[in-house]
C-alpha cells in the first residue's frame, strides 16, 4: 500500500466538520477503494477548542489557514472557508504555490478567480478540484469532465440553488407570499441571515459560470451572466403559471447560440410535465445536451453537510487514486473565450402580467403597442371584470427578440391605465 | 504531449462504427482534454471491406478479434462483439493477458465472468472499464466508483432496459397489447429479432448484477438475481395501475436488508408522482441512496449508437488521462460476498388481479384465504357486475412476506371460481 494521503482542512463549519467526520467514519472503506489511507493531519478555524463532534487525536491545529496551507504536513488542502476573496483565496493560492492539491467548495471564489487559480494549479502541477462547489452531492463536475468527456455540450440548464427552489416550491404548495416563506426558510436554517446571494440569483450565477467554463471550454466569465432573482415572484404569478400549464423555477441556463454562449439566471416558466418541473424543495438538478449522448439529467441534494462532504471526499479520493486532470477539462491556455450572447438578441416566449385599471379602451392600447413592436400574443387571461378597479391582465407571447419585447413593454408601461411595471417571466419549453 | 493512445476495436456494429466515428470526428477535442491524441490503429469484424462510414486510413484490419487483441499495435482493446462467452470473452482475456486495457459494453460477459475478468485485469495491471455496459450514455459506473465513492450505498434501483421501458410506455399511452407493441418495437429496431433478453428481464438483470457488485463491494452474482419480465403485463393491469395511482415499470432493485443483499428485476408499480415514473420511452434512470449524499438520480438515453459510443469513449479517455482504478471499486480480493436475500423473506405490498367467475360466495372464499394467511387487503376494485361471467377482481394488499402471500394465492388459485393464475405485481413506494 502506498503512503497515506494527508489532508489539511481549512474551515470547520458544518461542511468542514462533516468532511472530517466522513473521512474518519468511512476510513476503512476509503482506504480499500483508494488503495491507501486518507488521514486528516491538520485543521484550521476561527475558534479553537470547540467540540465539533470528531476526534482531534493526531490532528494539528492552526489558527491561520494560510499558515496551515504553507506549513502543515499535508498533500491536500481543503478550503471550506468561503467568500470570493480574502482568506479563502490566500489559503488556496498558498497551497497551490506550495505544490499542494486543493479541494474547495467555494463557488464565489471560482466564479471570480477560477481561471487564474486553475493556471496557478497547472504551474505547480497540483489539482484544483471543486465538485462540492456546484450542486452539492450531485457529481456533475465529474460527469461533465469525465463521463461525458467525448461530447460537445450544446446547452445545459438546471436548478442550482436549493434555497431558492425550496422557497418557490413552498410558495406554490401553500399559496403563501415570498417574504413569509423566506422568513420560514431562515428559521429552518435553509437560508442565510443575509439571503441575497440565494434569492437574487448570485449563488446560482456563480455555479452557472463554473459549469459553463467546464462544458464549453472557456475561461470563467461570471460578469457575462445575466442575473435576476426571485424576490419579485408573487403567489399570483405562481397561480397563473399553473393555470397556463407551467411551473416557475429559478434556472441557470447556458447555451451556444449564433450570437455566442449566453449565460443567464432568472425565474423561468417550464412546462409542468418537464423533468425539471418536478425537482422540488432543496433538490438540485442539471440537464445537459451532448452531441453524442443526447440529454442527461442529474438530480440530488444541492446543499447540506452530508451531500457537500460527500462531494469534497470524492475529490480527495480522486487525488488519492491519482485521478486528477485539468480543472476546467482542458489546459488553461486552451480555454477559448466565446462571444457573449444576451437576451436582447435572442428570441423567446414570455409570460406578462399587467396590473391594469379596468377602463374602456385599455386592451386596445395594449394590443396596439404589441402589434407595433411585432409581438404576437399567444393567449390572454383575465378572470372576472371590475370596472374602475385594478385587475391583473395576464398574457403569453410567442417567440420575440428581447429588444422587441422591451420596446412594446416600454410603451405599455407608459399607459395611464397600467399602474405597475409589467411582471415578465421568460418561458422555456424544456 | 505524451505519445498517442492507440486503440483497437473489436466489433463494428452500430456501436463499434459509432465509436470509431466519434474518435475521428472529435479528435481535436479529445486530444485537448486528454493532453494526448487518441488514435484507432486496428479494427476487427466479421465482414471486411464494407463501408461503415469512417476513414480506414492507417487502421489495420484483423479478421480475428483474438489475434487483434494479442498482436495489434494497441494500448487499449475495445470489445464490442457481445455475448457472455465465445469470441468476446477470448478477445477480452487475450487483451488483458497481453497487458492491454480493455473497454467493453458487454453486460452479459461481465454479469457472468466479471469477477474473474477483473482479477485478470489486476494481475496484468490493466484497466477493465465498462461504462457502456450499463445504462448507455449515463455515467453511472463513474458516479458510483468516483463521484459517490465516499458513501456506503444502501439501495439502488432503476430502469435499466430501454426496450422494455419503451414497450410499457407505449402500451400505457396507446392502450395497445404487449404483442402488438413488441412487434412495432422490432420494426423500429428497438427490439432484437430475439427479444427475450429485453422482455424477460435478463438484460436488466445483467446490468443490475454489475451495479450491485460495484455499489456493495461484492463479487458479481448474477445467479442471485430474481428475474421476472414483462411478457405477462396486460393493458388491463396498466389501466388498473393508473386508477390506483401507480405506473408499471420494469425495475432492477438491489438493497441491503437484514437478510443480506437482495437483487431483483420485475415489473413494479411505482407511485405516479415518483421521479422514476416519469422516465419514459427509451430513457433509463438509476436512483441510488448513499449514507452521506442521500438520494441521487441519473437519467439519460439507455441505448443506441450515440450514447453507447459516448460511454465507450469516456472510458478510453479515462485511460488516456491515467484515470483508471479497480473494475469494481476495490481490489478483487477485497470483494465480499453478501448473504443473498429473497422475496420470500422480505415484506412488500402487492397488486393482485384475479379473473373470477362472478358467482355468489366467491368473495368470501377469497377473503378467507387472505385472512388465514394473515394478508391484509388495502383496497379492492371491481368495476361492474356480471353474474355468471368472468370478471376481473383487483386488490392491493398491505406489506406481507412473500411466503405468506404465496400461501394465500395457492389457496385462491385452487378455488373453482378463479379461472386463471393470479396476476401479481409488487408495489414499491419509491
Amino acid at each position: 500500500m502506498s503512503d497515506s494521503l494527508k489532508v489539511a482542512i481549512a474551515g470547520l463549519g458544518t461542511v468542514g466538520a462533516g468532511t472530517v467526520k466522513l473521512l474518519q467514519e468511512q476510513a476503512e472503506l476509503i482506504s480499500m477503494r483508494c488503495g491507501r489511507d486518507v488521514t486528516v493531519t491538520a485543521v484550521s478555524a476561527r475558534t479553537a477548542g470547540r467540540d465539533r463532534g470528531f476526534d482531534m487525536t493526531g490532528i494539528a491545529w492552526f489558527d491561520d489557514a494560510v499558515e496551515m496551507a504553507e506549513k502543515a504536513d499535508a498533500d491536500v488542502v481543503v478550503e471550506l472557508i468561503g467568500g470570493s476573496d480574502g482568506i479563502a483565496k490566500r489559503c488556496t493560492e498558498a497551497a497551490l504555490r506550495a505544490g499542494r492539491h486543493v479541494v474547495t467548495a467555494n463557488k464565489a471564489m471560482l466564479a471570480h478567480h477560477g481561471t487564474e487559480l486553475a493556471a496557478l494549479a497547472e504551474e505547480n502541477n497540483a489539482a484544483l478540484a471543486y465538485e462540492a462547489a456546484v450542486a452539492g452531492g450531485i457529481p456533475v463536475i465529474k460527469a461533465l469532465r469525465d463521463g461525458l468527456a467525448g461530447n460537445r455540450i450544446s446547452s445545459l440548464y438546471g436548478i442550482l440553488n436549493g434555497t431558492g427552489n425550496y422557497i418557490l416550491t413552498t410558495m406554490r404548495e401553500t399559496g403563501r407570499d415570498f417574504a413569509d416563506v423566506l422568513e420560514e426558510a431562515q428559521a429552518l436554517g435553509y437560508a442565510e441571515a443575509d439571503p441575497s446571494f440565494d434569492i437574487d440569483g448570485v449563488d446560482a450565477a456563480h455555479k452557472l459560470a463554473i459549469l459553463t467554463s467546464l462544458a464549453f471550454g472557456s475561461p470563467v466569465n461570471f460578469d457575462a451572466v445575466t442575473v435576476q432573482g426571485i424576490r419579485n415572484i408573487t403567489s399570483v404569478d405562481i397561480e397563473y403559471a399553473e393555470l397556463l400549464g407551467y411551473r416557475i423555477k429559478l434556472l441557470g441556463i447556458a447555451s451556444e447560440t449564433e450570437f455566442g454562449v449566453e449565460q443567464r439566471v432568472h425565474p423561468t416558466m417550464v412546462p409542468i410535465n418537464s423533468p425539471i418541473a418536478s425537482v422540488e424543495g432543496v433538490y438540485n438538478a442539471i440537464v445537459t445536451e451532448g452531441d453524442w449522448v443526447g440529454r442527461t439529467v442529474l438530480e440530488g441534494r444541492g446543499a447540506g453537510a452530508g451531500p457537500t462532504a460527500s462531494a469534497v471526499v470524492a475529490d480527495i479520493m480522486d487525488i488519492a487514486c491519482g485521478r486528477h486532470g485539468y480543472a476546467f477539462g482542458v489546459p488553461v491556455k486552451a480555454l477559448r473565450a466565446h462571444e457573449v450572447g444576451n437576451l436582447d438578441q435572442l428570441t423567446g416566449a414570455y409570460y406578462i402580467r399587467l396590473q391594469v385599471m379596468d377602463v374602456p379602451g385599455v386592451f386596445a392600447d395594449i394590443a396596439t403597442a404589441l402589434r407595433d413592436a411585432e409581438v404576437s400574443m399567444e393567449q390572454i387571461l383575465q378572470r372576472g371584470r371590475a370596472p374602475g378597479e385594478i385587475v391583473p391582465v395576464v398574457m403569453t407571447v410567442y417567440e420575440v427578440k428581447g429588444s422587441q419585447l422591451r420596446q412594446a413593454l416600454d410603451r405599455i408601461e407608459a399607459l395611464d391605465a397600467v399602474v405597475e411595471p409589467p411582471h415578465v417571466i421568460r418561458i422555456e419549453e424544456l
